[in-house]
């Protein structure tokens, strides 16, 4: 018998699980809390975009994560820590680090250890807002290439914004940076005794998705095109990285250093990093035709497509990166920017309610047809991500009366996300990425049936649920068995291993075909909205009849 | 000394309220609570639209209300029952009441006395939807001239849908009904002992505004035009009355019958009947240039202009009737059909609140800065009364994002209302008829500072307050006034019982120029939705920026 350990950094705590190679049997966990800030996260009280992370708190909770799993695993017949062949590793991102010429972060170093911009820069940190403006608009001038795989607008949550950001305001740091690390880089090199930035294996996962790396034009941005945002910026660009990896080979063997820290064997294989959502999508059977999605406070969708079959660029789709989830395959990736946090927003800071509530507006939205509430919104409270790819639009409910109650909006809001889901796969389908099978996981996925049937319905598939409530470690898990390879008592491949490791739950959601009906022409309604607010170009929508369509669709469904 | 009394038929109770004529002072008041149905108000568990009353309520509160308000002045130095000169009564509309040949309601007749179609029709009676229209639909092809001075449209509200619904629906009381009157029109001819319904004399307030009387065309809408809609209406016309009035004179005097049941001298002045609304413009001394808001659950606004100049049909306002506020002007209405009711909406129903959270949201919603919530929305949860006349227009609002609190709606649904309210005034003084001077009344105006605030910002004007607390059975009794005339002790004219008796109080809310720049902004984002939600033809709008737009206001003004 042979275990894998998949390591998890999320955003407040990092989880490691403990795998059955041979049956993906998940035998022994543990989670531990970052100790620093806010739940883990570093903020600063003048400015509410900033998000940063402690280094110190991931270094401390790999050893306690890893060790606590194994302990929980100890007393499984077969499992001991010298059957432990591989471990991988999934993270945040783009969670970029300054580190020093040791691989060293620069907050370990008691000079910089106060100073918030030597910190690990979360991926929610929102600072660079101008930046990522800026280097949309002089890419877009000068460099349009760089923008059309990313659906055509950078972010302030990715590695340029931040690291120019950074140049900006602490110049300092910037300077003593020997070189910056995404989180998911980082830790594989910390397994593997890494002690030289410029030796590191970077994932393409993060550099195809976040810092505009493509073979197409040589890997990253040109020091021409960064001399536009910044000299420093292009000089950088000579201690990052000139080849970034896919998951096809492993980041390194366990090293010296922290074999004896965690208790495991020294040598065994250290897959590549990855990014939570990538390695969830593995864990939860990403492969062609098949989109997962992670349904959390935001949304995450994740396909593949065969690097063999020519995929084109999808407008408004985040990214589509060649071995960025699986080797050999396009990794592709959307998402929808508040799905969760939109029913958080309406049940406790409207309805200032809490997990009850969630619970009793759920079940008296589940009396509603669809059609019902008489409502239509927009799920755009935080933007839309996929695929306008616009922060800067907002909510929009229509139809309300003076007897809308709240669990109505609740579940307008609800198909408000189902409606934004459809989009995204009505694009993808469209730009020839097929979508035949959806994958859910997260926690809403396993705990609200009114929410994954609302999907269904609008969607118009089957909702199948990840049989693992753990993907993303389970993901890391799997790829640490391909990266140990068959001979070590691992997998010949990602293929392979998903077979045996991965599986569903029984519990799916069907579509109902009334409610998918009713769902078409709300859907319909929805894109009025969506495109003549979103500013798509020649969108058509008849707003004089629209809140009399939608009455009627009300009053015959009410019946 | 001489003194008058007002009777105001609300929804739920009838108030009596003694003045002195000479100062307004209002000297004695008492209420009486309906005590039939819910609050007065005969529902149908199985029609959520119907809305009746029954007449012995009014009876009943005729007298306990006259004589409760007596006994409360008696103690007053100079009153005395005998030294009250006249007595004018103000109900709610269009309330009208089938009767039989003796003026007695058919509800009183032990034969119809369970029939919910032999009771009053409630204004807000909404069963004779189909039959409104059914009328608005067949004037418009056949006799527009009907409808240009109601604004368009024929209201579910109003008396031919009522008889018409009940002519479908209870044709047994139809048939039974000598005559229609309406509560304006019933309790002075009570009051003044006629027992003929061919005798009452009608108001022109209820005739105009409601039953689409006009001497343009000869009184009440021809028999022909009736005949279209069904040959049994036709022939109601003969019964009901050729002519209609203003209150140029009295209804009548003081009959055997009441005089003494109240303890009042026969023979004083019974004024003319008249809406609420109406009466409260008079109270609040309405005349040309003043605008008067009613403000309630819904707000109702009257203005006068002299009927020497001549005032051209305004479009999408719901009357304009001579005589029907004053005689020798026009009388002209407008209004909101829910205004208080979006408050209690988003505070009771969504929040589950109650008047101490009215209170609490008011307060937060007050720390806000005008387009600092980042909100706008439309006041149309009820519809559109005025300047649309749709009632199949809903709710919408926009801008929210994950953060937005239940006071930052709470004060954009003032906005919105506040909004509608400008939309009234721009459309008034663009037809011709000036606006120089708001006066508000209705509990919101007295209670609610914030809202009082927001409306001159957005209006630009003074938000005055009427002095008294109760403006209609004020001006009731300003009616009464002029009805028993100078010699009597009363007034000459309604100016001058006007400029004697009613008064402002001394509090008032003035625009901040500030405020006034942000909200000119607002209002044309609102215009922008209002127009291409309200289907008017050629609408203008950029909803493709719209957003955008209303995040750098917020961000401009959050600074």
């Amino acid at each position: 018998m042979s275990f894998t350990i998949g390591v998890d950094y999320g955003t407040n705590s990092v989880r490691a699980l403990v795998v059955e190679c041979a049956s993906g049997r998940e035998i022994g966990t543990a989670v531990f809390d970052y100790p620093s800030g806010d739940h883990g996260v570093l903020l600063d009280p003048r400015d509410p975009h900033l998000a940063r992370q402690s280094p110190a708190d991931y270094l401390a909770g790999l050893e306690a994560a890893v060790k606590g799993a194994l302990a929980a695993a100890a007393g499984v017949t077969g499992f001991s820590p010298g059957a432990v062949i591989g471990i991988g590793v999934d993270t945040t991102g783009s969670t970029p680090i300054p580190v020093d010429a040791r691989n060293r972060p620069l907050a370990l170093d008691p000079r910089w250890k106060d100073n918030l911009a030597a910190q690990a820069w979360l991926w929610k940190d929102h600072t660079g807002a101008d930046e990522a403006a800026a280097i949309t608009r002089i890419a877009g001038e000068h460099a349009p290439q760089y923008l059309a795989p990313i659906g055509g607008t950078y972010s302030s949550e990715w590695f340029w914004s931040k690291a120019w950001r950074c140049l900006k305001v602490a110049p300092d740091v910037f300077a003593a940076a020997a070189s910056w690390v995404e989180l998911a880089d980082f830790v594989p090199a910390v397994l593997a005794g890494v002690d030289d930035p410029a030796k590191i294996q970077r994932c393409v996962c993060a550099a195809g998705h976040k810092a505009m790396y493509s073979e197409a034009w040589g890997g990253l941005p040109s020091k021409e095109f960064l001399a536009l945002l910044d000299p420093r910026l292009a000089e950088l660009r000579d201690r990052l990285f000139e080849k970034a990896w896919p998951p096809d080979r492993p980041a390194g063997r366990l090293g010296s250093e922290w074999a004896p820290m965690l208790g495991l064997p020294a040598g065994i294989a250290v897959a590549m990093g990855g990014f939570d959502a990538h390695y969830g999508a593995v864990g939860a059977g990403v492969r062609s035709g098949t989109l997962v999605k992670i349904i959390g406070t935001s949304t995450c969708d994740c396909a593949v497509a065969p690097t063999a079959q020519k995929v084109q660029d999808v407008p408004g789709i985040c990214g589509i990166v060649n071995g960025s989830i699986m080797p050999d395959y396009y990794g592709i990736e959307a998402g929808q920017s508040a799905v969760g946090d939109i029913l958080r927003w309406w049940v406790e800071v409207v309805c200032r309610g809490d997990e009850k509530d969630h619970v009793l507006l759920s079940r008296e939205a589940s009396s509603l047809r669809p059609g019902q509430s008489g409502l239509v919104a927009l799920d755009w409270n935080n933007g839309n991500r996929t695929i306008l790819v616009d922060p800067r639009l907002s909510g929009l409910i229509v139809g309300q009366t003076l007897h809308t109650t709240r669990a109505e909006v609740y579940r307008a809001l609800i198909e408000a996300t189902a409606f934004g889901a459809r989009a995204i796969v009505e694009r993808l389908t469209e730009y020839g990425v097929p979508v035949e099978r959806i994958v859910c996981c997260g926690g809403i996925a396993e705990k609200n049936d009114l929410f994954m049937q609302v999907y269904a319905d609008v969607l118009g598939h089957p909702m199948l649920i990840a049989g693992s409530p753990q993907t993303p470690a389970l993901g890391a898990a799997i790829s640490a068995a391909v990266a140990a390879g068959a001979k070590a008592g691992g997998h010949s491949s990602f293929e392979a291993a998903q077979e045996k490791m991965s599986s569903l739950k029984a519990k799916r959601f069907d579509p109902d075909p009334k409610a998918k009906a009713v769902y078409d022409e709300l859907y319909g309604l929805y894109r009025e909205l969506h495109d003549v607010f979103g500013g798509v170009p020649g969108a058509k929508a008849d707003l004089g009849s629209f809140m009399k369509r939608l009455l009627a669709i009300r009053e015959r469904e009410a019946g």
